[in-house]
């Protein structure tokens, strides 16, 4: 007997795709400094893996039907082997990261680790904050930072850190990934609302409707005034048909749509900036440029 | 913000107790060698470590209520948090392995991730039998095989890794843990069936109410007449006052009490002859066959 499904189900949540953006950056944080060796394709390996079984277990405590337009693993199999198969897929991302060569292999531990911590604490911040009433705009970025921007972060340092990088450039690296991350995922709270509905891909409007607490949403409780936050209280214990409607107009009448531009925009500049302190030919950085613009400018 | 319940709930876990068996058996794998080295240490805290993050996803997988007599995890904290402590706690326990000294490192790796997932597939294995109607005595051997033999003989020889114990040495310790951990999983199934209430700590028979496949309903239905097989088959269909008592009546018909026994007589010598084979003075071997006989002579 073999437990087939266990890895069928692995498979299967690897077969359906993602945009493959951490490994990317582990490559490129590796090839800022050298030329791409082969530890950094077993690393970018592992970040994807363990991205993987985050979205694994994250789509079971969210009772998600869907990932990607497919059925989620726990729906296509069910929550045990759901549950498992997350579980595998860490071991095996640290069996790739066991493939690395010796001088490097205690840094890279840690860096994962720290950051696998992170990434868990975030996600059980996100939970946190459901039950919440309301949150704060710090809060908010801080739960982000741990679910989102740090693991973009260490995989450009982990590229790095086999790059031979100095402590120096690795610290601005990773500035300019969690940076990155920020902007990225005000972007995405940014799409989710005012996106155009023929270039987003899902349903605008879906973060409203489940009520989550985005950027949008924790800014505009702050800006708003008593009588618009009464307002935005009143439409999140509703459904009505036009929910979406009316919280778009109170959004606005906050002006919380320019200060999401402006923190995305903030943000990227951070992000830039610390791109630009690296010691290295900024030739080399074009690909990094390139990829910032790729994540932030799009409108999709 | 700090995500307090999830270091909480992983705490609350961890202090509830436990044999500690595995990390015994890790130190007295390094000191069948040589004196204990600092990095036993360190291995054994992630064997604990591992052996917990499975039982807090067990648990949940299983609906469990209670172990150990305390609530288990997802019961006093949630699913999600359950979920998220469990993966919180296998990362830390690679935190200890990369405390190790870095000659061992990759090996002390490899083992402990092939362990890990053996223990995933033989949990998934024990899953996809609750579903079966009857599952045959080598598939279930091979799933307790993996489910509880091979973290017991790993736990031995990460310690004679680290002790420089030779491959052949390592072998024959691992073989002897890997069958004391059938001897023990027989012994189990026994005591649950057929213990002294007084002695035994819980419910007697509480695994033929649950109908769980354990080697005494296996064997029994290999052994059985096709009317016993017929009746047992009845039986677990049922839930009446008196299925434990007539459950017991088949099982000592056919035979499977004396069965379980032998099995477990068989296990234990083949783990003995295995200690015996280790090059190593007999007089250093001493405590280890104290843990065999505690571990199966146990009565409770």
């Amino acid at each position: 007997v073999q437990p087939a499904s266990l890895y069928d189900a692995a498979d299967y949540f690897l077969g359906i795709g993602g945009k493959r953006i951490r490994p990317v950056m582990c490559l490129m944080g590796n090839e800022l400094f050298d030329e791409i060796i082969p530890d950094a394709y077993s690393v970018a390996t592992a970040i994807e893996l363990f991205h993987n079984f985050t979205l694994i277990h994250d789509d079971i405590m969210d009772k998600a039907p869907l990932r990607r337009g497919m059925p989620t693993v726990h729906e296509k199999y069910n929550s045990s082997t759901a549950l498992l198969a997350g579980d595998v897929m860490l071991v095996i991302a640290y069996d790739y990261i066991n493939k690395i060569e010796t001088p490097h292999l205690h840094r890279v531990i840690h860096l994962f680790n720290k950051t696998a911590k992170q990434v868990c604490e975030g996600q059980q911040l996100d939970l946190e904050f459901e039950e919440k009433k309301q949150v704060l705009l710090n809060d908010y970025l801080h739960m982000i930072e741990l679910k989102t921007s740090v693991l973009l972060a260490a995989s450009l340092r982990l590229g790095a850190i086999l790059g031979g990088a100095s402590e120096g450039n690795q610290d601005h690296l990773y500035e300019f990934g969690k940076n990155l991350g920020l902007a990225f995922q005000v972007q995405d709270d940014y799409l989710d609302a005012f996106g155009d509905p023929a270039k987003f891909g899902k349903q605008v409007g879906g973060d409203i409707i489940a009520n989550k607490k985005t950027f949008l949403l924790v800014k505009a409780m702050e800006l708003a005034t008593a009588k618009q936050r009464e307002e935005m209280n009143g439409l999140i214990q509703q459904n009505s048909a036009d929910k979406i409607r009316k919280m778009l107009a109170v959004f606005r009448a906050c002006g919380v749509d320019d200060a999401a531009k402006s923190a995305k925009e903030k943000y990227l500049e951070i992000a830039l900036q610390h791109l630009e302190d690296i010691a290295v030919l900024s030739k080399r950085k074009e690909s990094l440029k390139e990829l910032a613009q790729f994540l932030i400018q799009r409108d999709y």
